[in-house]
């Protein structure tokens, strides 16, 4: 297996012929009635019976969507809500998802200044240097704010270098609220948003990043809300992988999706809710089970993405 | 007690005559030798005894800070670094400090998009909701990152007005990789931290926010780099207090630091490594013991900054 994240990224895409990241946000009052009624304490406030759950939706989740999908993106904030407990689930979960052969990405949004960046760089992207904790896995990837500065975040792209490792950087979300600064105009007339993109491809540009296919181990979190905006985004950054949210619970438009793309490579989309909850959806009422459900909207997913890429 | 935080904040700055929030950075490699050969195992690879070397000089260093100051800083990127133990040591922490009197500033500069923040403000900020966790504490405020929208903060605003808890947004860091970013002009001449300070005084001027004291639970992170950038931040956001780094080891100058502060109050000094690691300095190695060095360097640095703030 190739020693770069982007490489490894994108053979996964080519190989499942999915450019998709199921996101994992466990929810326990979500999760499908047959698991919650199994576990001994039916109580979401109860914090060993709700990790208990979750962990056992989230195994099945990552079995069902591993032959389809290259990456699985889990969203550490769902996981910190149940403090340290929490935390040993996530990086069990890794553990899981790697063995099943999936990428993964830990959605973990971090930075700070530089010294306190070197021990985020450790917690999360690092493999452990700890005697005791050799077994322990961290993301082959993670996303990162740019808002201490893109140059602040080199401790993590050091690790990048050194362990074959991955980052994207936020360059634009996908929800409203950012426009209030993502979206702030220079004298020039560029945006917050493509400022950090150039300097996001400045670094994203280094020989010692970018794989035999041509793609950078730095790369952006692209929303994919406007489709003009993703082009030029595109553009600014021709070597990173764009990470891109907004497809279905948050809504992203087909042309946007098909925006982020470059020959139909060189992003890969995720969703989360609409997928792991797919049993809740009108249209997977009819499945045999939850499982099936998920199954069923992973391959949708797939179907509707690559019909997106290939539009004219 | 209040339930503002800002009233508990600035009635303790008040009480103990010392606007500073000590920085609790823990380094395994920077801690005392006392420490560090009084363990099991003196390795800084083993986990295990790294985590209880650090667990005992915090509360060592928590013991020595709290008759002096009113808050104390943690930095959740030291914890975070030895995974879910480092989370459970960080937890304990919070209790001790809090058994100790002292506010506790949970330094986790989180942000993400609103319904991620829901599950980070039940994390970071909440008084936990779960039966088996009710001893748990949180800190009583928490360090946040502006670049999903000041808007995409809600939830943890809603639990600052609920629960009686506080928030600083970062506006201004104190590095100068930031500049790449917080430094951007718009066309109307105001730097992107302006901007930012603009909708930050707007969330923090809300009845529900601001205690009697005249300050709201809704602060800002302003470095302490530019006391012209410091008087302007002051102005655009009246109510806010400002948790000013830079102190220390960031090399804040007196200038910017006196503009952080209205008539002398509304803001709090950290400093990290320069207290919690004063031994290795010059000036304290006649000191008896590495707790005199501590807590010599804090009673200097209140004597230091109660002289900035009052000089001509």
């Amino acid at each position: 297996m190739s020693n770069n994240f982007a490489d490894r990224l994108t053979d996964g895409i080519r190989s499942k012929g999915a450019p998709i990241a199921v996101g994992l946000d466990p929810q326990y009052g979500r999760l499908p009635v047959a698991i919650r009624e199994d576990k001994e304490f039916n109580d979401e406030l109860d914090t060993e019976a709700a990790i208990d759950a979750i962990f056992e939706f989230s195994t099945k989740v990552l079995r069902i969507i591993a032959p389809h999908v290259p990456a699985v993106k889990m969203n550490i904030a769902f996981f910190e809500k149940y403090y340290s407990e929490g935390i040993e689930a996530y990086y069990s979960l890794i553990e899981e998802a790697d063995n099943l052969g999936l990428e993964v990405i830990g959605d973990v949004k971090r930075a700070d200044i530089p010294s306190s960046n070197e021990a985020y760089a450790q917690a999360h992207l690092a493999n452990p240097e700890y005697t005791d904790m050799e077994d322990l896995l961290t993301p082959d990837a993670i996303t990162l704010n740019p808002y201490f500065g893109i140059e602040a975040l080199n401790p993590f792209v050091k690790i990048c270098r050194e362990q074959g490792k991955g980052i994207f950087v936020v360059v634009r979300s996908s929800n409203p609220e950012a426009s209030a600064i993502q979206e702030i105009v220079d004298a020039e007339g560029k945006k917050v948003y493509e400022r950090i993109a150039e300097q996001v491809a400045s670094i994203a540009d280094d020989a010692e990043l970018v794989g035999v296919n041509g793609y950078s181990s730095v790369g952006a979190v692209v929303g994919a809300s406007d489709a003009e905006a993703a082009s030029r985004l595109r553009e600014i950054m021709p070597k990173s992988i764009f990470l891109v949210p907004g497809y279905g619970a948050q809504g992203g438009g087909a042309d946007a999706i098909k925006a982020c793309f470059k020959d139909g490579a060189g992003a890969i989309v995720t969703a989360s809710r609409s997928i792991i909850y797919a049993y809740e959806r009108d249209e997977y009422k009819e499945a045999s089970s939850w499982e099936q459900a998920v199954e069923q909207a992973v391959a949708d997913m797939k179907t509707q993405i690559n019909q997106m890429i290939n539009a004219k």
